[in-house]
């Protein structure tokens, strides 16, 4: 029952590798590939057996190649099935480019602004995880921006987007700022009518309090927001929330049926079906955490 | 990144205690407190810091006191909610006691057989994590028997049961015999009208073709069976199913709301709204197996 030793596999090069989080850790077996510290964070990309290449941001999962679509589509599609526009998009962060990838496969689509602030992980996903962002890199509709995400929607146009995604890590270090009201006013204020906001919301079970907190100030700030919940196997506890919110009304919770279609048959997890039912799986302790918290 | 030194915390007798499946591992820091061979397994018991104490069978986790309500309420209510009837209940499997505490809290239940093959999980989980079987333990409606599930439904009168549960482990070792056609067609036989059947059914990420023949083969068998979809962090993937069976339709989707109130109080997952969209959150790659194999 005690930690195995190297090798971690029948690959006699292969070691585990790693992230720890209160009192539990998640590890695949593989090897670190490239590791370097950026302006922002120690970045670190590893070839994995089971999941093909990741990425990890300050020793934290972030995304792998058989992995991503968990997360990816569970971000991207509610927001722009349920958006009354999506002609401009917004994404905060994101910087392995899957969802900017997911974005475009909306025709609809007709500019995306990615602003991520670590060059060196745009970088490195381009090179090393390239099936991440896919065609996304070389999209005409796609411009990206090397740079702060709190200060571009602080400084955009107000009702500039149809849609702005926070893709973004953990409250803790770069994407602190992009968990409070000051920073989701600006989202908000950035929208066009009909628009959509979407952000990962951490997990209901190893980040509770955060979980439930976003949740809250995100329906103070817009009206309208809910979480829905699905699982990325390499992040803590493996089950995890996005929140989407609107102002005119919950329409991130019922897919346009002509744009779900668009995109359907590309995804693996993600359908109206898979996105009606994740909605609705709010666990009862949070429900009733919402509930009391008015 | 590489594997970290031992202590694995802030207690220096802490170690990792890992279950390692297909290049990927998820350990609890914590410290073994009992481990012994059975005769069909190797048993552990450890105390680990952010869990409480948890049960593995064969090195792969089955339970912990504080993680163990997500496996549980899943598998209970909605078969418990929906059966036409609950007078007559049969575990086959449940050995640490969980699942007979959660059927229990219906207050319809006049008798509950449970078939543990394994002695020495039920001595030690009433001994070491008696949290978890509760009250069922020295309930007067809860009959144990120490003895082959297997057998058991092949021996038992036909309609003689309203709900079948098998809370069982991984189809392989003492398990294997619980994901058949010959056990589930003996599970239908015993059966009352109304009767709703339930098993665990693996995890569509890290057992895709178990859990998509398991679903397959009970919707030939019973004519109606669906999974729902949850989570269990200690369990590879940490995406977990469910599957309920019923002969005369999907009568386990909707919970009756009188027996859901009795039990919804004293949830921390479950609750109507919860199995609703649990039962709706199919991934996309699941449906379109299961169209598929007819």
């Amino acid at each position: 029952m005690s930690t195995p030793p190297v090798p971690a596999s029948n690959d006699p090069s292969a070691q585990w590798v790693d992230e720890i989080f209160d009192g539990v850790r998640y590890g695949l077996a593989g090897r670190v590939i490239a590791e370097q510290h950026s302006p922002f964070q120690r970045v670190t990309i590893i070839e994995s057996e089971r999941y093909g290449k990741g990425l990890l941001l300050d020793g934290c999962w972030m995304t792998a190649e058989r992995q991503e679509r968990h997360y990816h589509e569970a971000l991207v599609h509610p927001a722009l099935c349920g958006a009354a526009q999506v002609e401009r998009v917004l994404v905060i962060g994101g910087g392995d480019g899957g969802t900017a990838r997911e974005c475009l496969r909306h025709a609809g689509v007709q500019h995306l602004d990615m602003v991520e602030i670590d060059g060196l992980v745009v970088e490195w996903s381009q090179q090393l995880l390239p099936g991440i962002g896919g065609s996304a890199w070389s999209d005409p509709r796609f411009q990206l921006t090397v740079g702060d995400g709190i200060a571009w929607v602080r400084e955009a146009e107000a009702a500039s987007y149809d849609v702005v995604i926070v893709d973004g890590s953990d409250p803790a270090g770069p994407a602190e700022g992009l968990f409070n009201r000051a920073f989701f006013e600006h989202c908000r204020r950035i929208l066009r009518p009909g628009g959509v906001f979407a952000t990962q919301s951490e997990s209901p079970e190893a980040f509770r309090e955060v979980h439930i907190a976003t949740v809250r100030l995100l329906r103070e700030v817009f009206g309208h927001a809910d979480p829905l919940y699905g699982w990325v196997p390499m992040y803590p506890s493996g089950w995890w929330s996005w929140t989407f919110a609107a102002v005119d009304g919950p329409r991130y919770r019922d897919a346009q049926p002509e744009r779900a279609a668009g995109v359907a048959a590309g995804c693996e997890i993600w359908s109206p079906r898979w996105q009606s039912g994740a909605f609705e799986a709010v666990p009862a302790f949070v429900e009733r955490a919402l509930a009391d918290g008015g």
